[in-house]
């Protein structure tokens, strides 16, 4: 176990938010307390003190890093795929994936309860993965305003999101990855035909097209 | 404060179930413990096990009578619309509402660890309010088979249902009703546009349709 001292403040950091995923990844949020997680890396409380403000601000560069990794696996997934509509589907798998694998730190990028200020730095990491959703987008609808597309990209990760959360509580009759997964498609590719087909300007009969 | 004895075992039963429906809608799920409840109906904690197996037990439900009460306000929203593609879009909207007015007792039902065998008697109040999903869907794309509506209306209810669960912890940049509401609809009109589009036979392009 590391000593006291034995670290220069930058490297105490990066010790003690490495610690906190790996706690929080076996255990769930419950398990990470500044006692804890002290004990883990063999420094005293007090010494956390000094690289985080509060244990909210540990959470939340904990759910940047776990942000970060997303991102990188997203990154990955995107750039195999030219395709946009592949590109959107594969995210989504990915997306899927993600959750299953790092199923209580996902959570706690969701549920922890935010400042009401965050600092800039943590908005981005969620605008970096959008963006890669947003690109696709445009690419396969290049007609719509930028506006649409990011709502558009909000509305459909919110859905793909929905179809985790309810994997993960077990609400479904199949929650089998395979399973999920076809959910996940089935949800992405409805909306995209809908999303291509209205941009195009396709025709729905009358009757439908006034509840827009 | 009632009295013990005063009621017969099912008043007390439903005694508590309202009593504990009030202390979950108020303060959360942690609020609500055994003691608790007991002191609220003025009986003691040994009573509650008389019509409760557990917690669990009254939590499921609970949970029962919230979805009894979603599909109140949800048969009442599709009774007023004839147009199945309306009435999907008001069933979003009231799915959307319900969460957001009975935020604690709506998260208790999809959060909460179920028993590995449920009773009968709670799959089917979540069958009935899918009935209604299903029954549209049905209507605006009658050539799909019944295990593609039942595979569509989850997927798509999924959907919406993450749009509540990222709206509840204020992860949208606008959590306001008409905001997250409009997100909702983003969704299922898409989606909708999609499914009905793909049942028609309406050609992708091949690139595209493959991916399918």
């Amino acid at each position: 176990m590391a000593r006291r001292s034995e670290h220069t403040r930058e490297q105490l950091h990066d010790l003690a938010l490495k610690a906190a995923g790996r706690i929080v990844a076996r255990e769930g949020i419950s398990a990470l307390t500044a006692r804890r997680l002290a004990a883990a890396i063999g420094y005293t409380v007090g010494s956390l003190y000094l690289v985080f403000r509060n244990l909210d601000d540990l959470i939340l560069q904990l759910n940047a890093q776990t942000l970060d990794e997303l991102h990188g696996q997203a990154r990955e997934v995107a750039e195999k795929q030219p395709d946009p509509r592949k590109r959107l589907l594969a995210l989504a798998g990915a997306y899927v994936r993600f959750a299953g694998e790092h199923r209580h730190l996902w959570r706690l990028v969701y549920e922890h309860r935010q400042p009401a200020r965050l600092p800039a730095w943590y908005p981005e990491r969620v605008a970096r993965i959008f963006a890669l959703i947003e690109g696709a987008l445009t690419e396969l609808a290049p007609a719509r305003r930028p506006a649409e597309i990011r709502q558009a990209a909000r509305a459909l990760w919110s859905g793909v999101h929905g179809v985790c959360v309810l994997a993960m509580t077990g609400r479904f009759d199949d929650s089998s990855e395979t399973a999920v997964q076809a959910m996940a498609s089935l949800l992405v590719s409805n909306f995209l035909d809908g999303f291509v087909a209205t941009a195009r300007g396709a025709r729905r009969p009358a009757a439908r097209r006034r509840v827009k």
